[in-house]
């Protein structure tokens, strides 16, 4: 295998997950990149306190847009080149992972396609953050053998639907939706139709990790009503499988829960 | 919800994971938990490069035995309540995450079920940062939109398997193994009868991250040969679904490949 001739005027691009929010759950790696880096590209997903300690002269935002337009990829891709070729040190800052849901697997593509030197920076993605700092683990050896992760933000009942909620139900593993707050009721719904049993307990973790994190907890049957109890709002994730009930067993001696949160029976919300 | 009265004389245990491996892939809470904590309880899988950093007088090894046998989970539970009741700053130190399949739960559940309190620090998991590193994204907006994780030291072909590979198979997104490298001939079978195209592109890292990495490459078909002729080991990660066929149009220009790869079409290794 032969390397490409390597240009050195052309800086390197890192796409770098920012995990869930909390700056301390940021990898040693991504906090030294973000102080090496000439620029950071990033949305808003990394959250309010990892944006807020990048200086404010080398971030360009990516993401939402004066008028509520999202920057078409393909800017964000063209943006990327560029930068590097006028010789930048780039981050490219995502939350969670960049591969986890996060198009970085589109932007490493484009990068490769037009000799961009760049590096894949793993982070901490929410969809086992989140779980894990409410006291839920996504595997136990005691219930379930797998988990799958999945988005939420598409129509489940739409034929083409690309997620298959039957197989994903039959599994039996935990299940965890990303960025599914909104069409919540449809899921549960479609997975209630595939035979999941309606007293399977489900947690939403809204803002995993951030200051003003809040859990909210029910069953498939109730969870929906308990979402719209407490408003919970994005970004959230959903846990659907018996490790969810975990939490209640452990919640009192669990040291990281920030914010408020829901009760046991997902119905009270008390502040701490 | 109130508060359990806290016993200032009990010292708190951290449930930390320490990513796949390489030291800057810890989070930077970790690192500092590793360096505040008065005793460090680990096995191997944090890998060397991670061990080695922590001081010895206050590392204590709770994997595998002299004359190869394992300390019993409840050797490690009973020992973690132990040295938080001696007042003690505990770092539980896991790969990866502490809740992919690292019995996190477990320990968590009888800390709490002692009166001791915890906090969990969640770390990268190597399902996917081992694919990240290597140039696959375990999503992709055009090719799959969930993806599952699994284990694969049990055998499938066993009636009691607890894994349902058939709705694994089925959900048509990416499938992840780990610890799946010595029932690879079997799962792939298992997972072929269930209707996987055997075209479908198969990758494995092996020691994801550190700096004697892996990669191999095949099909279905082929990837139990490939495993054979590279000779992969233990720890590794198999990466199941199309994405892992981006590596193919990426890898020369990624930066953070480290150790030998095979080359894509996975009958061959080269030095670099």
């Amino acid at each position: 295998m032969t390397m490409p001739e390597a240009d050195e005027s052309v800086g390197t691009v890192y796409l770098v997950g920012s995990g869930p929010g909390d700056p301390e759950l940021m990898t040693v790696k991504a906090r030294r990149l973000l102080d090496e880096a000439d620029v950071v590209l990033h949305d808003k997903l990394p959250g309010p306190k990892i944006l807020g300690e990048i200086p404010e002269d080398k971030r360009e935002d990516v993401g939402k847009r004066a008028g509520g337009e999202w920057t078409p990829q393909e800017y964000t891709n063209r943006r990327l080149v560029e930068l590097a070729r006028e010789g930048n040190t780039v981050v490219r800052l995502k939350g969670g992972d960049p591969f986890v849901f996060g198009r970085g697997g589109e932007e490493m593509e484009h990068l490769a396609a037009n000799d961009v030197p760049f590096e894949v920076v793993p982070g901490i993605t929410s969809a086992i953050a989140g779980a894990g700092v409410a006291g839920i683990p996504v595997t136990h050896r005691d219930h379930v053998s797998s988990v799958s992760f999945v988005t939420g933000h598409e129509d489940p009942t739409k034929d083409e639907s690309a997620i298959d909620w039957q197989a994903l139900a039959d599994t039996g593993g935990t299940l965890v939706v990303l960025m599914g707050v909104g069409k919540l009721p449809l899921y549960t719904q479609v997975l209630l139709d595939a035979g999941v049993d309606p007293e399977t307990p489900v947690a939403l973790v809204e803002r995993a990790t951030w200051p003003n994190m809040r859990v909210a907890s029910g069953t498939m049957e109730t969870i929906a009503d308990v979402r719209d109890k407490h408003a919970i709002e994005p970004p959230a994730i959903t846990v659907i499988g018996e490790v969810a009930a975990t939490r209640d067993a452990v919640v009192n001696f669990l040291g990281n829960r920030t914010g408020e949160l829901a009760d046991h029976d997902g119905l009270e919300t008390t502040s701490e």
